[in-house]
């Protein structure tokens, strides 16, 4: 299968991600539908322009004229939806997903799926603070990051078609890693600070101390306004390597404090001329 | 005094802050003068229509004639400054800063005055990744906060004209703290958020991981690109309130570290929705 604009997409979950990626996909001249828990998504994508039509009911119709199914679900219920609706799917689909850890969600949707229908995994490495599809905006995947977590069962057909979808989204970066070498590294660069946020967001609940802030406070709280249920199944869904890298930062921290509590200026300067150093890698390329 | 379009204003130091001061104040109709140690940076300032005139060497013309003297320095070079060149200032002048820490600084700059000076002590809550005159910007006052930090030795004429500064600046919100309060809330509004970029940039040295980044750890390490210079002085200077909320944050960081070791859902989400909460306070109110 290679991706057309013949292509029969189907988006299942229409919220922050399912609702940029219909707009990019949309936009890009694909004919898009929808199956989505609320009405009142599908009549806001409808009238912005973002789908061409949508349902809240799974229908017969509906999955069996879909070539690429992109499954924008929280990862439980992404397994679910598959166990519970693939026999509707037609032979040779492909399916992919958005999910923001891969281990648990890849080795189960494989197992458990049909051999005519094949799924490969991805991650948009762009998100919002806020959920809801009204909220969603394609403009965050320009310059973004995107992974595709392929493993041993995927075919290069799959693969390409994946990362083409990656490119028809803006996505600035693609990429590819293995399920494990995907969740160690959202541990760190995702999970962990969403964990950091949090944290400082409530270790000092003294009163009115958003008269004082500056804008770096902000920076690193912005995604402490976190979708609590969607987060606490990823980071349980990546424990271990979550812990390693909590405990990693925490030595650092530790360390750091250490230079401090000492006096040691040019220990602290030291770590401090590495951070800026290596900060540069991380700009964003705007594409 | 009273600030006016006749007001001599004399700015020491044109880096980032002290370069958009005086823009904010030439845009505002005032006369600006500056004393810098690089003549590029004058030459810069002069060409973009930020000063007046500037100086690399302390003359006795410019101090004497300034009415409003702000020392956009760090912490010692501006003790240092004041102790050397007050004599040459004017009678009944007035001297402002923009010092990060403000109990080692107010204390020492005071107890050193002459008498007929006065120095009302004050912090922009508006800084930048990168330093230099060339990157100074005045927008990043708008809607910024901005503390005045009196003690018993001041008037309430300076006071209201460190204050009156700080509208014409364009700040958007602007208080007054004791130099001990001040030195207790940037310890964790602003010195720790510095710490906990440097850690987190530290923290994971593996190659390659800009390919896969998202938003979420470029926000969190923006400020891992900084002044080491400035920074570990400030640091020092404020060490004893710097521990206390590195340490809290520590605490923090370890009590949703088990939360997530006992695979405690509950407990995660409810501080997800602690910090959710709490993060609306501190959004940007732009005026």
């Amino acid at each position: 299968m290679t991706l057309d604009k013949n292509t029969n997409i189907l988006i299942v979950g229409l919220g922050v991600i399912g609702g940029g990626y219909a707009t990019a996909l949309t936009r890009a001249g694909y004919t898009v539908k929808c199956i989505t828990k609320n009405q009142r998504d599908i009549d806001y994508a409808l009238s912005h322009g973002m789908i061409k039509e949508g349902t809240t009911e799974v229908t017969e119709q509906m999955l069996g004229e879909a070539d690429l199914i992109i499954c924008a679900l929280y990862p439980q219920i992404f397994i679910d939806w598959i166990e519970e609706n693939q026999a509707l799917l037609k032979s040779g689909a492909i399916i992919t997903d958005v999910t923001g850890v891969k281990g648990a969600v890849v080795d189960r949707v494989q197992s458990v799926l049909r051999s005519d229908l094949e799924f490969i995994a991805a991650h948009p490495m762009a998100g919002r603070e806020s959920s809801g599809v009204e909220y969603s905006d394609p403009d965050v995947f320009r310059g973004a990051n995107y992974i595709v977590t392929p493993t041993e069962k995927n075919s290069e057909g799959a693969i390409e078609l994946c990362k083409g979808l990656g490119e028809i989204l803006g996505f600035g970066h693609i990429s590819v890693l293995s399920p494990s070498e995907h969740d160690k590294t959202v541990a760190f660069l995702s999970q962990l600070t969403h964990v950091i946020a949090v944290a400082l967001m409530n270790c000092n609940t003294k009163e009115g101390l958003e008269k004082y802030t500056g804008d770096s406070f902000r920076d690193l709280t912005r995604i402490a306004k976190i979708n609590d249920l969607m987060w606490s199944e990823l980071f349980l869904l990546n424990r271990e390597e979550l812990l390693l890298q909590i405990d990693a930062f925490g030595a650092e921290l530790n360390l750091f404090r250490e230079l401090l509590a000492d006096g040691d200026t040019d220990g602290m300067r030291q770590r401090m001329r590495n951070a800026t150093e290596r900060r540069a890698l991380f700009d964003k390329k705007k594409n």
